[in-house]
């Protein structure tokens, strides 16, 4: 028991190529002006894969092409491009994703089918595939695999990265991961790439349930504007060169992964909220004492991503008239006059009623970067929480004035 | 049948008591540092009265007060003032609600229950209620009844307010309405108010049947910025003073009558649009060929809401992606493999693949200072609109800086 439910260690320096037979590399190819922009992840062996994408009905064809090629529960490389969205190109597009991955396949002599695509950048212009195919050459097996957080990044202002270790039966098992949110260089849709490498043993059936299920309360649990990306993908490779046995059940293993799991998903959902474009802080927002997990995620997600909550909070103005005005217009039913709300442990309304507070502590308070909007709403005995960011003149720059 | 569905004329210009038998004044009380902070109107009979109310659970003192009060079907007076909102403020925001009320009843010398009250400014202070009693002595029957769209305004920067007539069985009848939107003095809320008078003659049955109808595509196809208020009220009293017989079954009258509510609550609804806060450009999204017109709305009110579309807009970039990607992402099936998109009526997307535009008219297109969105599901044929304001560092800095 002590060992299946074994810590779980952050190590200081994240590499999305530390898990067992990894590789990574990231390289320039010309996509975007200067910086990198295309990556490739490679296992020894193929792994168990999960994924999880859009809800948009309009969909980019490397999304098409990923959903055919991880149906059969395996995948050992997935290959990334940023500046170039590939989305609403028409047939040519879905050409483009095949042939992106036709090559990256044979650059790494394994079946196509084998490996994912990832694009993320401006829609509706067709993809420089010749940039691509040509930049697929430049990428090393043996690479430099902290390249690859960089190669995905569009407008993110930092890289978005976590390496965490634990033990499964006197193995020592390792999980990385790597995102990109907040946005493109011509800015178009805040598309949220992530992409999770670990040498765990388990059933490509029990990892995608494990994905399935531990979005909703995290990468789901992210709102920067509102606005869904054609885009937006997370994959899980687990490739089972840990050693121990595979979890083939849902068994107290199986839940020290998804705890594992959450760690890191939940490490890269706050990051993306905190460098939401123009974000000057982070807005964490929980719920508590709500009838069911879902209804707290809803009125989370509803505070969250009030323009109003968004714009006071850059404005550090203690205006929860706008939090509670938020999460009575939520669909989840709630009794506005027994709810509590706190800014950073301050509170602000007890019992449906103002609360004074000291103005100078909550000027202080307001200054950090890392915002928490507490919310009891008794009503029941469950929680949940949502990420965003606050709403600034950077956000209104980035997306009106980098004009295509 | 021609004088029954004879032309509906707007006149030049508006005035919230040029129907027959209306009155109204506004004046400043002190609720707002100079500019008009109170009005009322009120008709020399009782007339029929409709209303309709916020969706948010958190509803502010005057909204829980008018719903019991036009119960009955008719009203007198309404009584508003800006400044303060009057909503969570407890106990004795009711009591306050209520004096209101009381007070404007004496002054006019009429029943409580004929008179509804109205607030709109900042969330959860208490309300001024002396400057508020002391206010209503000042207004006048016979006042300035222009003022009075003065009174209501918070962050708006210009009066929304139109007259129309038109003739029924023979009898001239008069429309006329006011209405703020767009935000609050110390910003806080959306808040819209919008008050219609009309000397028709209708039963309340049928007249809130007309609203209810009406607003569906009128007031609830605006969004500023996607947050609900806790005040949002609009009121139509109908006195009957034109002299017609009633209007008392869905006959061929009502239905003009229903198309002459529409005209006055449509050109509001563009008024409030218009000046959305920070706001440098309507956005007219208009949806066609749909299987509904409900869905045609809900995507007309997606693309509109969107804040990437709403950011383009702003930068006048014709980033149609955006706009297909918000479609997408709205509840209501589409094939974005078949879809049509224009701007100020230069095709961007056609068939649901980008079409080449010429770049000078499309810039000269995007410096006007409306901009029409035409969206083609070739799904259908039913249709619908939505208007919004473009995203600015105004609207942000209009929200965030001034603090309260």
């Amino acid at each position: 028991m002590t060992e299946l439910l074994s810590k779980i260690t952050q190590l200081d320096s994240a590499d999305i190529a530390k898990p067992i037979g990894f590789h990574a590399d990231g390289q320039h190819v010309g996509l975007k002006h200067k910086s990198k922009d295309l990556g490739w992840i490679f296992s020894d062996v193929p792994a168990a894969v999960a994924g999880v994408f859009t809800t948009n009905q309009v969909q980019a064809a490397p999304i098409k092409l990923d959903k055919e090629t991880i149906k059969d529960g395996l995948l050992q490389a997935i290959i990334v491009n940023s500046g170039n969205a590939n989305a609403v190109t028409g047939k040519i597009g879905h050409q483009h994703a095949k042939t992106m991955q036709q090559t990256a396949a044979d650059s790494l002599n394994i079946d196509p089918n084998l490996v994912a695509v990832a694009s993320t950048g401006i829609i509706g212009q067709v993809l420089p595939i010749d940039k691509v195919v040509n930049g697929i050459h430049q990428l090393h097996i043996a690479g430099d695999s902290k390249a690859f957080a960089h190669a995905i990044m569009t407008t993110d202002t930092v890289e978005k990265s976590i390496t965490v270790q634990s033990q499964i039966d006197g193995h020592t098992v390792t999980m990385s991961g790597v995102a990109k949110g907040s946005g493109m260089l011509h800015p178009n849709m805040a598309t949220m790439l992530g992409f999770i490498t670990t040498d765990v043993s388990i059933s490509p059936i029990l990892l995608q349930k494990a994905l399935s299920e531990d979005v909703e309360t995290s990468f789901n649990q992210i709102t920067i504007d509102g606005d869904t990306s054609t885009n937006d993908t997370v994959l899980v490779m687990a490739n089972g060169q840990a050693g121990h046995d595979e979890i083939i059940t849902a068994s107290s293993t199986y839940d020290h992964f998804k705890t594992m799991l959450h760690t890191v998903t939940t490490a890269l959902s706050i990051g993306i909220a905190s460098d939401g474009e123009g974000a000057t802080k982070l807005l964490a927002v929980t719920v508590k004492n709500s009838e069911s997990s879902l209804d707290a995620r809803m009125v989370a997600k509803k505070v969250v991503g009030s323009s109003l909550v968004k714009t006071a909070m850059f404005g550090k103005d203690p205006n929860w008239g706008r939090i509670i005005a938020a999460i009575g217009a939520s669909d989840v039913a709630v009794d506005p006059d027994i709810i509590d709300i706190s800014l950073n442990t301050i509170p602000v309304m007890t019992d449906g009623a103002p609360t004074d507070f000291n103005q100078e502590a909550m000027t202080e308070a307001l200054e950090q970067k890392k915002i928490a909007i507490d919310i009891d709403l008794h009503n029941g005995s469950a929680s949940g929480q949502a990420w965003g960011s606050d709403l600034t003149y950077d956000y209104v720059k980035i997306n009106a004035l980098y004009s295509t």
